[in-house]
């Protein structure tokens, strides 16, 4: 599979739990991780923005565990990003384990844009990169 | 709505990030603990399984994020739960601000119980637990 | 021993690693909150300074373990403060099993109050409640 | 400064709170990944010993908070050991802003090994590791 982006990561043993996994909420935090410095690459500045009151924010998260990272697991997470509406633009993110490229998940996260009043604002910078896509 | 079990939190002010809001991967703990919780009452210990070698693990998540919750903010998750096939169980969970019971966040999570070598295996507790649903 | 503030706690699952007992950076998350929710109930909103740009900010901690929590396990943090120069303030924190009151962590976290050019700056509500102890 | 060791790390922007600065706590998290990728390459691995029921715990921690690490920052951590007793370990452990070198934190991290009933016990590979300093 083809992917926009692609970002190299290593499981820290604090991520992982009881079970000796990569807890279940962690993975959010690599997704994150990834579509920010996606954005960052392609001129998109979440913190610069988050100053000037247009916040980022995610709608809607779907995420399919396929396989558990474990301590010590390198793997790297590939996206891809379509408009879905006027003011929704979803993340087509997969997490694969490096050593045999085996998928650890598939996720879509949808993502608006709001202004100070919590009112959907898509700012030139945002609108020109998902129709790019 | 009705809800088989309910648990109350606190927003801490370092679930928060550079927006002042809830970090949008600090929900899934949240929910976790207050599945962990349920099952506890329940006669489920997550803990004493995962050190028999049975695990329980989240298959899917999907998250429907409706109003941040800020610094400070109390708030609830009410669950309900209900099997989806012979070895997976469905968690609806929905979490509520406390001051005026406005919905912050639905989401269902599917989990199964694997056992040492990664196969399906619901011991009785659990399959008991949700047939009594 | 007296303490001039009290906050009760339990270990969430999320936050025990491998070991299945709490990682050692989630201590300071406990702590943090414990000394909000002080500041907050003595008129000092950590929050609300920060959007005036007066960041109150750690500048040491000393923490010794004494005894690992573990899953399930309740907890709470008694706190003391003094001051321990013109612009530092420190907190003595302990934290104590439930149960049996057993000694988990010893504590001493030392903050100070900056301005937006990073310089020492300590607001009237902060000096005043530093004087009272 | 020499350092026995020396790990490469960025900033993520879940790590980074309203302040717009990491967390204090974090902190911990960055020094134990930099510990535990130290010790795997020096032979000794964290989790097989867990396993095995040797855990390796902190005992004490100090930390100097002298910079703040903001989002998107670059840093590494600089690490040497000593032997402060015969059973106990000290981690020291600098954290420096990659773009200008500048100071961020300085830490002393100590540490022990037990075993299943709680008593010290250091296994060959970690007294070799720490004889060798």
């Amino acid at each position: 599979m083809e992917y926009a982006f692609r970002l190299d990561f290593k499981v820290r043993d604090y991520e992982c739990d009881i079970q000796g996994i990569v807890n279940n909420g962690v993975y959010q935090n690599y997704l994150e991780h990834a579509r920010h410095e996606y954005l960052l690459v392609s001129g998109v500045d979440f913190v610069a923005l988050a100053k000037n009151n247009i916040n980022l924010v995610v709608v809607r998260a779907e995420l399919d565990y396929k396989t558990p990272l474990h301590s010590g697991d390198e793997f790297w997470i590939g996206l891809n990003t379509c408009q879905s509406s006027k003011v929704r633009f979803d993340f087509l993110q997969d997490i694969y384990r490096s050593a045999d490229d085996k998928l650890v998940m598939k996720a879509k996260i949808t993502g608006t844009s709001i202004n100070e009043r919590g009112r959907p604002f898509v700012p030139m910078e945002i609108s020109g990169l998902f129709q790019d896509k």
